[in-house]
């Protein structure tokens, strides 16, 4: 029996994981930190890779998720964000001669996208968006059934698009992106400069004011921390119902560990959309949801890719 | 021999053309107004269709192109801005049925952007976006090669996108629209707004200001005339960069009856592109053009898509 293995490249971990079959549930999973080594990280994901593949077992192909912008058909990661020494770097080139196998790369927003579209969340929707809301505000875009590349494979940065002119700074260097205003530093943020200037609020003891501080604050009745989500909510709302006009799909899938607050982000961001969307017909029978897959969305569109380009 | 004919569905206008082979050369074309009679407009279209093709001929196949949201698949307007009595209605079954050949139905936004690709200043781009700069602001996006539709063919609305929250009120109903921002009205407003404040220009006497007096009196010299023109620029270059890291196309085409004051517009375009978009590498191999189909962008839309979708 051959196995198919998934990788997630993360800017913190990179996980491995090994599946059988058709199977979703992984044999082996195994975890490494993506810094701290001297070893290229290239050669420390080969290492890794060969370590979860099970005894006796062929590696039949390799989905590999990398942050930041990919060229999936060259297999070169362009830029990733936070590991050094892979910048226009033909990752699936080095991997596939380290460890005899195919290896495919895509974007992880993309391949989160690909995860709830076909075993999560989104099963049976071909116009599908992917929204992550964490440390930034990621995306994937299934259009008609194909994942939304671009070019170049820039395409569906839809956390910089900007939302407010002149508004905070995000970190890519510009003013008002949607990642400047709804992304979890984005709520902590506001919070800490509210209470910078006085606003009263129980998270004013707080050392490490988080999204996941404010979101707990909130549910305890927190009027400032209740307001931080309905502003992040609010634009949210805002940019999706620019998203909604741009590619009218039927689903739009929130993930990401800001998400995970549901309708503390979702309440407001659904009454945002109500107010700017420009005809009852683009959210009549669309649905709104967060992601059934969790943290495991881009590891899962990982393991679909090498399995939907290989032929055992 | 057999012909084609394209016909373009305005709100103003209603104009059919035939061509025999290859030619993107009408044989004859004829225009009829879209308003003022009794009988139904898809009985008025249909003799106008008959009436373009030349004696002895037969119609291998008609395509329409339609303004506002169809069904492509089906065949149906579903809501035709100034065509009273067609919501909702089967236009290229009806068609069919009056002139006894296949006729297919299209956004005309959505032809004018694929008659570019394929027939204009577009050709060889699979990734293309379109935008018309008109009395409204529209778009057609040619992505991996296809027609951008979503799921209920309510796609492409790109002059909906919020620029500039509480900005100027759009004919939706909403506020700060890209095409409340830099469509021909939107110029023409702003002028007289900023006149009736009290800003001295040539314009002031001018009894009707419109995006075309306001472009004459720019090539002038006239100060606030040229400033309407800077500020139309600056918030569609903010929107084309939020289009571009959505998209990532190789070109971007603008048509329609604004950009025909061509650098008037697009020079404010590329400095507040250069000053929003997210890194150089969206824009280092990106073209910005003009259309080079003009009016007829959308009637060789037209043409193509019969064409295309026929075998002889």
């Amino acid at each position: 029996m051959s196995v198919f293995i998934a990788v997630d490249l993360g800017g913190t971990r990179m996980r491995a994981a090994a599946f059988g079959g058709e199977s979703l549930t992984p044999i082996l999973v195994e975890r490494i930190s993506s810094q701290g080594s001297d070893t290229p990280p290239q050669e420390r994901l080969a290492q890794l890779i060969l370590r979860v593949c099970p005894p006796g077992e062929q590696i039949a192909a390799v989905g590999v998720a990398a942050p930041g912008p990919i060229d999936p058909q060259k297999g070169i990661i362009l830029t990733a964000p936070n590991i050094p020494g892979l910048v226009n770097f033909p990752l699936a080139e080095s991997l596939q001669q380290q460890i005899g196998a195919p290896v495919y790369l895509e974007n992880d927003a993309n391949l989160a996208a690909m995860g709830e579209w076909k075993a999560g969340a989104g099963q049976g929707h071909n116009h599908l968006i992917y929204l992550t809301v964490s440390t930034g505000i990621g995306g994937g875009i299934i259009s008609n059934g194909n994942i939304l590349h671009g070019v170049h494979g820039f395409a569906t940065e839809m956390g910089h698009t900007t939302v407010l002119p002149d508004g905070p700074l995000c970190g890519c260097g510009h003013r008002g992106h949607l990642e400047a205003l709804s992304s979890g530093p984005a709520i902590a943020r506001w919070v800490n400069d509210e209470i910078a200037h006085g606003v009263n609020s129980s998270l004013a003891q707080t050392s490490e004011i988080s999204a996941k501080t404010v979101a707990d604050a909130a549910l305890q009745g927190d009027a400032l921390a209740l307001a931080a989500y309905n502003r992040a909510g609010h634009y949210l709302g805002q940019a999706v119902a620019d998203f909604l006009h741009i590619f009218n799909p039927s689903i739009v899938i929130f993930g990401g560990g800001v998400s995970r607050s549901g309708e503390l982000l979702l309440a407001p961001m659904r009454a945002s959309l109500q107010e700017h969307i420009l005809s009852p017909q683009y959210i009549e029978n669309l649905t709104i949801t967060t992601a059934a897959l969790g943290d495991d969305a881009g590891m899962i569109g990982a393991l679909l890719l090498a399995r939907q380009t290989t032929q055992i």
